[in-house]
């Protein structure tokens, strides 16, 4: 059927059609047409909404995505047609119903996914078959390979490439900021590609945006790691393993995040960087994402797996996942903090203990450090300021102030300080709930919002001590936050009343 | 944040926002917002798209389905925030996991489901994880009553009132245009919702729409039913078990049919009308839904068990499912089927018979007729010509012309006629095969089109002789299905040559 174009500026792969021509075309709202742009030949499936109002009869409202590729003018003629049902749901029954996907299989349905092909309801019948049905390693390597190959690659002349991950769910873990650097300085070439958080307070994305840009291609990523010798950006601008957002998009309301799919994930961004060696950081506690040792282990074999069939040398570190990283949860907060352990501050010793612990297994993976020597190389780096000489050269190749202190960042101006409510020792301290309630109080959007913890775990306080500060940059969002807090006592005092019924009247 | 009302004529539950309203909310495309209409009080959550042009900063779109129930207009003002997650997505996560749900979390699913809370996508989780993690029988009762209690009911004040259902995928299966009527004919109640195809050629409501309207309210159904005895309607306008086609619409892009959705969607239906007892028709056959004899025997017993806790009385007919019911496949071609059948043909016999021996079933379960004489009985009241008088009074009731003979109805007039391309038995209609060729040619949408089998499995037919007729309302579309057919070869003649390398010149 021949219809008009009117394009609409609205962000998603959908067209509008009146609904007495979707009748004729033979579709209802959430079925596929197939567009053809006759000048170009090209053709471009969208999924259908219909109106009976807002477009007459005889015309197409062609949304921004369907556009992407279509490049069609307001006014030109199209033709519209039913389109064939992807062969690629059949692979997703198949996934359903247990059974393995093969190689071309996995492929097709990560080009799907990488050209918006599948409906979100079609992508998250994928991921939740996956889910259940957990893929095996043939199946793991072949999706890593498919999200490496639907995307960019960096191509490095000189070896070996580094680089980490740390799995998250932990506030607070903004090591990213040091080991890059750390490793960088020792000579060796880091290009971190890095995440926005979805479900955190702050992601090394939303953390390094506050010292510079952190949007560029894969290219520029890998000029800018030439020159000196480590980035820190995000991964989603760069077009590397572009399926793995799609994905990670679609697990986002189940709050899952299946085995196999993380270790594609996350495999899939170091192969395409050209890691040549990986450390990952797998953070282990009740309130993280890995509740038990055993089952970090389980899960750092199967990452050595994937890494020997990808041929990355790959060694994970288990670190205590059940307590914040550091003292500060929230962008400036996190920047603040890991600047001022590499302006020279010893404290928070934790921060400064885990980076170089992370830092040091990549030195002597790569034989700049001999084997138990890495640490102390990392640490001594961090000493000697080299680590701050070369963050501050990666901040400027990446468009940001070379010259940026720790106090020249300002956290949120709207602040407010709980205090210990009894005298004890901290018992508690709730990764979700103080994740939560940092980003209630605006963080990662508003870069100052978060949290500053003044005691952690183990330590003793005095009543009317101050236990945590919430920053905010809005006053209306603190409002919100302290509201948040008295429901969610992320930190627990030994002692502390935990409910006083019928009135409760702490922190008033 | 305050906006201001845009409304747009989307038939979607959705919002658009400028990109950096969104921002300051907190929200991402595809994230909730709730909007408060603060004249009414009401709140309604919506899913978010974005744009930078189509709309300025400061108003909202309100797209329609969102306005269903938010009731603003153009140019008021609304406050607009970033909704909670549903709790809901917690319980289709431990379907996920494994987990059996609970009568309060079945509950509050399918509330969310008939609300529009849950996206297309959460949904599909949903769906996917009960059809990978199978229900038990409580899950399944929990479910048929929540989809009951969601819905309008029919409450009946004489008893029994009988129902029918049959399991779709055999092409053709127009019984109830027969079963209703002759159980009606008899004195007893059937009101008989019904669908309208979404993968089929023809729903038992796209078949009664070409004698009368099939769009009524619960409240009518129980009304014209009081009055004639029965009625033939379209469930969808009933708004009984609407939690049902939602998840069918979802179910669709894959084909599947979960086990446990399916007993509830029947079953809720049959309850929500007050069904003393039913007669659920299960095709058996290669190219039914249900394969094995086996199979049909299992899904009929949890059929009885899931009545018995319904307390409906519940009796199975394993039927023939490998070939179409009768000759025709496509709204008119079928009604014509059946009315000469009414009218006093003794041809389709596999159709008389089908349908006689299904009412029959339910004639002696009600104590109409006694043991074994239920399809004597039935064949008697169409012999008589008293299921026709019924049909027609069920026609007059809805508002079509009761005056209505197989004569007047005409299918339609682009017909091409495939020949047998050799001389032998035919061994194989394959059904995928045959209802993907009617829907080619316009099925259901065109009325018209369709398949009229001259020959059927087992019949010895000669070289040129005609073995089907396709229908077709538009010449293009029936060139489309006389090309389809050519790749699919619904029907096979012993003999026959299946392909001709290099030149295929059969049918031309």
């Amino acid at each position: 059927m021949k219809l008009t174009v009117k394009l609409m500026d609205i962000g998603t792969r959908e067209v509008l059609l009146h609904t007495e021509d979707a009748g004729n075309i033979g579709v209802m709202p959430g079925d596929r047409v197939q567009i053809l742009n006759e000048g170009s030949g090209v053709t471009v499936a969208a999924f259908v909404d219909t109106t009976t109002s807002l477009l007459p009869k005889g015309t197409i409202g062609i949304y921004r995505i369907t556009n992407e590729r279509l490049q069609v003018t307001d006014g030109s003629a199209v033709e519209v047609r039913r389109a064939e049902r992807p062969v690629t749901l059949d692979f997703i029954r198949k996934k359903m119903d247990g059974e393995h996907l093969s190689k071309e299989e996995t492929y097709a349905i990560i080009r799907d996914v990488v050209e918006d092909n599948l409906s979100a309801a079609e992508l998250t019948a994928y991921i939740t078959a996956c889910y259940i049905n957990e893929m095996d390693m043939d199946e793991v390597e072949h999706l890593t390979r498919a999200m490496v190959d639907t995307g960019e690659r960096l191509r490095f002349h000189t070896h070996p490439i580094v680089d980490k991950h740390s799995i998250g769910g932990v506030p607070g873990n903004k090591i990213s900021l040091l080991v890059v650097p750390i490793i960088a300085a020792s000579g060796l070439k880091i290009p971190k590609t890095s995440s926005r958080a979805i479900t955190g307070a702050g992601g090394t994305a939303d953390l390094m945006e506050v010292l510079a840009p952190v949007n560029f291609t894969a290219a520029e990523v890998q000029q800018m790691t030439e020159k000196v010798g480590g980035a820190i950006v995000w991964g989603g601008a760069t077009n590397i393993a572009p399926a793995d957002d799609k994905i990670i998009i679609q697990e986002y309301p189940f709050r899952i995040d299946a085995r196999g799919q993380m270790l594609a994930s996350v495999m899939a961004k170091k192969f395409a960087v050209g890691a040549d060696l990986a450390v990952i950081d797998i953070p282990v506690g009740t309130h993280a994402k890995v509740k038990t040792v055993q089952d970090g282990r389980r899960l750092a074999r199967e990452f050595i797996e994937l890494g020997d069939r990808l041929k990355i040398q790959v060694e994970c570190a288990i670190t205590y996942g059940d307590s914040p990283v550091g003292r500060a949860i929230g962008p400036k907060l996190e920047v603040i903090e890991a600047l001022r352990i590499l302006e020279g501050a010893e404290s928070p010793g934790s921060l400064l203990q885990k980076s170089v612990s992370i830092a040091g297994m990549a030195l002597e993976m790569s034989g700049k450090a001999a084997r138990w020597k890495g640490a102390e190389m990392a640490a001594e780096i961090v000493k000697k300021g080299d680590a701050l000489k070369k963050l501050r050269q990666i901040i400027e190749i990446q468009g940001g102030d070379p010259n940026v202190k720790s106090d020249d960042i300002e956290p949120g101006k709207h602040q407010f300080v709980v205090n210990a409510p009894a005298t004890g020792y901290v018992i508690e301290l709730n990764n979700k709930a103080l994740i939560s309630l940092a980003r209630t109080a605006g963080a990662p959007h508003d870069k100052g919002a978060g949290l500053l913890l003044h005691a952690k775990k183990g330590n003793r306080v005095e009543k009317g001590e101050p236990i945590f500060t919430i920053f905010a940059e809005r006053s209306w969002r603190l409002q919100k936050a302290i509201e948040e807090g008295r429901q969610l006592m992320p930190v627990l005092v030994e002692g502390m009343l935990l409910d006083r019924v019928p009135q409760d009247t702490r922190w008033t």
